[in-house]
């Protein structure tokens, strides 16, 4: 359940939440998510100067920590115009916690979802979606016409992800001319987000692979023009990624999330001078705290964070700011942290860098966020589980 | 948030919840975690009905679906005698709901934790925690007298997991000694769970790993007699050695939990007939209900069950009844069916297996029971995101 919640006082350390503001991070109950408020800021304000500086939009990817609070942050910090993510039920979260400009960006085809849709314009959201098949139109303007709001469609191309999106302009361009006579909708322009790339850890090889999706994006806003259109937006790119798109001279919009909270995956991908980007261009900021449990064998400490306090997808947590322990098996409820010296005691807590902060994050009600040692502030992780 | 669900029909279908009861299979919002009541009911019975014939007390695993519903289900059709689960923040859900005997089947190290398990009497719930550490004693103890409740403690054995448990038969007298003389406990016996065989895919590979269990378990219970003490209850066993245990002679408790709804993973393993355990000993209950949301490349349809809808920890889902369709790729909000032939539609429903069940149900707020294509009832995951 993720109904808001009306008083934070009501609810129990350690059953409902794990902590309580003012407490020392010691006293944390575990495992829960914990931020550096410090570290959040300094990547929210550098992105958002980096955005600013090259006259980019930002539209911060919501679907990393599907948070209100840290979306709001983003905005006061960072200058992001809005969200994207890739749920209606995670935009309805977002619209009715305030954020004004709101893209899913994704195919909505199930009826129930497309009428959801349609009534995010009642928050006072702009609304954006995504389509790559022409049979979607006609169902998202009927909804739209139906509620009386509006809906802004943006062609999705498939650069390089394999997934969703079409993959040539005359496509594109058929979409888009069906977007723009529907009574409901407005033709905005193009989404093209390279996933697949984003992980990739060679920076020349990222390169490469950005250069192939521009030429396509290039391609399709040149035939929409020929056919009269306008790409109001062309928006894409990642943490890995965002000064291709930037330097592109065709995207005008980043689509960022990774960069705010950093995760052990990401870290791992090299800058243009060949660091890896959690070592200068990024801080890590997200860390899923962890108690030592049980060190009935000398040289390993079991700790409380498992699969349920995390996604593995991506590879394991690393432990952060040590050298001398090593997070080596997961299981459903237990780390099992390699301790060849035996420094661990119990009770000790440490801080993990997650895998994969996304579906990390999805499994946490929580966000603690910590100042000098102290919880600052309390932030539900207001659209967990909003998978729908 | 998981506070006890007031009342369904303030819920909103979409956002609050995946389905209304009475509603067709087909008109479910997905992805979602689907129940086949029927085949549940017989995977419950079955193993309630071998524990009974072989004179075995059946202690659910409670930390594979989270439900106080499913724990119910299981003490109406399967008799079982409780439940057992691996956090203190489970078992207060597992209390709070009604459940009068349950295992923390692991060890609880926080002070606030202590606290916490030692209020667990008040619900009226019989309460049992595992100790593998002499220095743990008296802080259990403490708590115990202070809230004038009994806190039942087991010895863990390591018996090759090796994770949290002692080694060897010495240390199981001292910490059980320990136990008997101090106030507010009571020694009840030794947990030894082989967790780590029970995904070995050959029968005999498994029983040779539980017969090392075994010579160990007995050992202690008879250095245990020999210093007096008796153990009440030797409680382990999973889902791929249940029947290894029941014959062992020594144990007298069970604690399977994935038989009742099965999984990709352990689906896999084979019986004495050298068959797999889906085919035939068990039934595939739990589904992943996916729709079809992009099919842009004609052999490759997009599905929106990705990594928020499921752990892939033990690898991916597979698609359950098909053979003309795979999933072959799992994104965050995305799933990539292969579909050579082109048969799949928009919003065509698929139930997807998932690899490893325990994590999955817990990235999810409700199970959709379902019966003949209808819904029949909605069970929240009560402690979901309970991982501290």
């Amino acid at each position: 359940m993720n109904k808001m919640i009306e008083n934070l006082e009501e609810l129990e350390v350690g059953y409902d939440v794990p902590a309580a503001i003012g407490m020392d991070e010691s006293e944390i109950q575990t495992p829960c998510l914990v931020l550096d408020l410090d570290a959040l800021e300094r990547n929210i304000t550098k992105m958002g100067d980096y955005a600013k500086t090259h006259g980019m939009r930002h539209r911060v990817h919501g679907k990393m920590h599907k948070s209100v609070d840290v979306a709001k942050l983003q905005e006061r910090l960072g200058g992001s115009v809005g969200v994207c993510c890739q749920k209606v039920s995670e935009a309805e979260v977002f619209a009715r916690g305030g954020i004004a400009d709101i893209l899913v960006s994704n195919q909505v085809r199930d009826p129930a979802k497309i009428e959801r849709l349609a009534r995010l314009p009642r928050y006072g959201a702009r609304t954006i979606v995504c389509v790559d098949d022409l049979k979607n139109v006609a169902d998202l303007s009927e909804a739209a016409e139906k509620h009386n709001g509006q809906i802004e469609c943006l062609v999705e191309i498939d650069c390089g992800a394999g997934r969703c999106g079409v993959s040539n302009s005359q496509d594109v361009v058929s979409i888009a001319q069906a977007i723009d006579r529907s009574p409901g909708l407005r033709f905005t322009g193009i989404q093209a987000y390279q996933g697949a790339m984003q992980h990739i850890d060679g920076y020349d090889e990222r390169k490469a692979k950005i250069d192939t999706a521009v030429a396509m994006v290039k391609e399709a806003v040149a035939a929409l023009e020929e056919a009269g259109l306008k790409a109001e937006l062309v928006t894409g790119g990642g943490t890995g990624s965002y000064y291709f798109e930037t330097d592109s001279g065709v995207y005008n919009e980043l689509q960022c999330g990774s960069y705010a909270f950093m995760d052990a995956d990401y870290g791992r991908i090299l800058d243009k001078q060949g660091h890896r980007i959690d070592q200068g261009e990024w801080e890590n900021a997200l860390f899923i705290l962890t108690s030592v449990m049980s060190h009935a064998k000398p040289d390993k400490a079991i700790c409380d964070a498992g699969l349920k306090a995390q996604s593995v997808d991506s590879g394991l947590p690393f432990v952060f700011g040590r050298k001398d322990v090593e997070y080596i098996k997961c299981s459903d409820e237990h780390g099992v942290i390699s301790d060849p010296e035996g420094v661990l005691e119990i009770n000790e807590k440490l801080r993990l860098v997650p895998g994969h902060c996304d579906p990390t994050c999805n499994v946490h009600d929580w966000y603690v966020g910590v100042r000098n040692g102290k919880v600052e502030t309390l932030w539900p992780v207001s659209a967990r589980g909003k998978a729908y």
